[in-house]
């Protein structure tokens, strides 16, 4: 653990606070990022998405599942962009041997306009589960967490 | 040329309007995303970064160029974040042969608190010249757009 309780809570505001991450996935081997919506696990030990089976990074997912998840604070016009906290979880994105309970209904608490999905063959939900974390709660504050750390956190209220 | 005026000027706007971008590179052979700034070529033709030496993503770079660089509309809190615009842009990041005459300045301007980082050895400017582009006007408006495309464009004003 290299990680001390305040970053970790900070961690976990950032987490709880967006909705959007960039994803990275593999594509012909070439790094490819688009942008997801996503909801944490309530201990943090998952970041599920709800994809579709047409868009590039499900079939990128589909060849090789490594990926990478960026959730960053919402740009609010500060002085200096880099000091805007921001995460970094890298892992396998794969879909579920099971859906967890809560999933689709917290889903749709967070992303009501996504009800549509659920009568369309082609989405399913995927998760990521982290194998490290990259935090960087702003300029020369970065903290290397292990999956440990990160279930340390709380992710939902 | 697949795309209409329209989707272009409002891909243009997105480029302008935003400061920070979520750059995908190859960490070990895994996809690895970061946040930085950017700063757009007047044209499109290129994007620019300026990295620290000692950050990953540049350690990344340094051992396959090859990246990606997604731009998104700030969350507003509408009531469905997919109709977000997005666009990423695919191509090789590199130190340049030189420096536009702009760039130091018109950096400055963008990103005035970065001054500091010219008095640093470790950071430099890096370009990436975009090979392809998959621009998100929204739900199920997608654009894949080629350099060519993008610089018809006006990228700044």
């Amino acid at each position: 653990m290299n990680a001390e309780p305040e970053p970790l809570a900070a961690l976990a505001r950032l987490v709880r606070g967006q909705r959007i991450a960039a994803l990275g996935t593999l594509r012909n081997g070439a790094p490819n990022v688009s942008l997801v919506s996503y909801l944490a696990a309530p201990d943090c030990s998952a970041f599920w998405m709800r994809l579709s089976r047409l868009a590039w990074h499900t079939q990128d997912l589909l060849q090789d599942p490594r990926a990478s998840l960026a959730i960053a604070e919402r740009d609010d016009g500060r002085a200096d962009p880099q000091t805007l906290m921001r995460v970094t979880i890298r892992g396998e994105a794969l879909p579920p041997d099971r859906e967890p309970s809560f999933l689709k209904d917290d889903w749709l608490k967070k992303f009501p306009e996504s009800r549509v999905t659920f009568d369309l063959a082609d989405f399913s939900f995927w998760r990521i589960v982290p194998r490290d974390v990259r935090f960087v709660a702003g300029l020369g504050r970065t903290h290397n967490l292990s999956a440990a750390d990160l279930r340390a956190a709380t992710c939902r209220p």
